[in-house]
């Protein structure tokens, strides 16, 4: 109890690190006065003002585990968030989910033009490794070396953008739960993955085996996030998510819903949290973060 | 003449470069058997099979000047292509400018469909960051990271992205030279002069004033590849070509032909390839390589 009040509360831990990964996507994305001025509008807008920065988070957690200096994580962290909101603007596109509404405002290509918001996802991208480039993150170079390669994977054609195609290729196709697994291994969870593992590699407070258990906690919780994100489609207004809800099956997407109910749904992503609970159960009060983190996103809204 | 006989035409070092970079290429993107297979074959198609291979060779002649391995060279090499490669597939989708005609086969969201060409655009340019985090490129790691933060500035909303931000927007208006050569710095000259940077960076043969030299160059020289490039478009065939020809017309937009005419542009290609010679005169025997590249780029067909 002593420990729990002395650390702080989640929310308070929370409001913290998102002020602070405010700042510093304020600080990285260029300036509304810079040349050109309409793209770098344009990428402030897909970045800046929403999102929940549950990849961020999660590297904050990950990165306070590893003994990181936080300065380091946010940058990191705010890579990792720049290849998130990149992919939700192209996905947003006619071309692709066609979606005209996100975190509560017009999406990209409907506040500016489609052909400026696929800039800003292609400039938004090369910021994130251009901060990797930048900043001192981490303790040896090498290991930040490593950040550049497992950033570029994660986004890359066996990553999120490789999940991007096989959701395109799913449209109105009944997939098994293991085919459906697959996709978001690509389609969320390595990005998510990726946001533990950048965090925890800005420290170096983690041997290999404890390394690996932060992968594995972070594998199960992608697949939890996606999990109920589906419910949450299938069964939230668009007013309390932000975005077009009930789009998946009007878009005739397979999800965990369409594939085994929404209750069944709903057990299965609170099996994978207790998953991703034991992946870091041995390392007991150091891994509150991470914990409070798994069911804040496992249990956010039912 | 016996030290010219001794390092090999022109022709040969060309040849084999070219067989070098095609099997890095081949060999760095994801095998069309690997899931998601449409995405891989997609990307093969985009960037394999085609192309002049500007940048990759002056990446290998300026990475001869800097005593680099060659092996390291074509790996950065293969990363600044992928850069171009997806710069093209995403600058030819219909919001953009809807062209049909590339390397003298169908583009690639006529190939395959636009969703698909925005994936691999995405992705290869995650896997060019893939190759810079993965390969072992230059002597210290310090250098190359440095590479990384050069690739992704030079691709970003203040290089390539940005430039083809301010293309957009200069369409149907009449700009000034100074005007047309900002808008030309970024598109085309950026990416040009990072292929030039990181070809010298792998070597640790240039001190910080030869290394100026280089970059000096590789600025008049992209600037001379685009002011032939609206020569070629305004006065050769689609056949020649192997892309449309005359789209700039066709698009209203203004080039150094429509700002001063052919005959002054051409003129003017031939003042800032003396100005590229002039930069790396110092160098003598030892630019011979980036001497003739010049050439090549300022005399082609025409």
């Amino acid at each position: 109890m002593r420990i729990v009040a002395e650390i702080g509360s989640f929310q308070a831990w929370t409001h913290a690190n998102l002020q602070r990964i405010e700042s510093v996507l304020q600080r990285v994305l260029p300036g509304p006065e810079i040349a050109p001025q309409r793209l770098h509008q344009a990428m402030r807008y897909a970045v800046l003002g929403g999102g929940k920065r549950v990849r961020p988070l999660l590297a904050f957690a990950a990165g306070e585990l590893a003994q990181a200096e936080s300065e380091r994580v946010a940058i990191a962290a705010a890579a990792v968030e720049l290849i998130h909101a990149y992919s939700l603007v192209h996905d947003d596109l006619p071309c692709m989910d066609d979606d005209v509404l996100r975190r509560g405002r017009p999406t990209c290509h409907v506040e500016y033009d489609e052909a400026t918001a696929l800039l800003v996802g292609d400039a938004l991208q090369s910021l994130a490794f251009q901060l990797l480039g930048e900043y001192r993150l981490a303790e040896d170079m090498q290991t930040q070396l490593e950040m550049v390669k497992l950033l570029a994977a994660a986004s890359g054609s066996r990553g999120m953008a490789g999940g991007q195609a096989i959701d395109l290729d799913s449209v109105g196709k009944s997939l098994t739960v293991p085919e459906l697994e697959f996709m978001h291994i690509h389609k969320t969870g390595a990005l998510i993955r990726a946001a533990a593992l950048m965090g925890a590699h800005c420290g170096n407070g983690l041997d290999e085996k404890e390394f690996a258990r932060v992968d594995q906690f972070a594998k199960y919780v992608g697949l939890a996030f996606q999990v109920v994100d589906d419910v949450l489609d299938a069964e939230s207004s668009t007013a309390t998510l932000g975005k077009t809800a009930g789009k998946d099956a009007k878009n005739s997407k397979p999800t965990y819903v369409s594939a085994m109910g929404a209750a069944q749904a709903r057990e299965l992503s609170r099996e994978l949290r207790n998953n991703a609970l034991a992946a870091i159960e041995d390392f007991g009060e150091r891994a509150l973060r991470l914990r409070q983190i798994a069911d804040f996103i496992v249990l956010r809204k039912f």
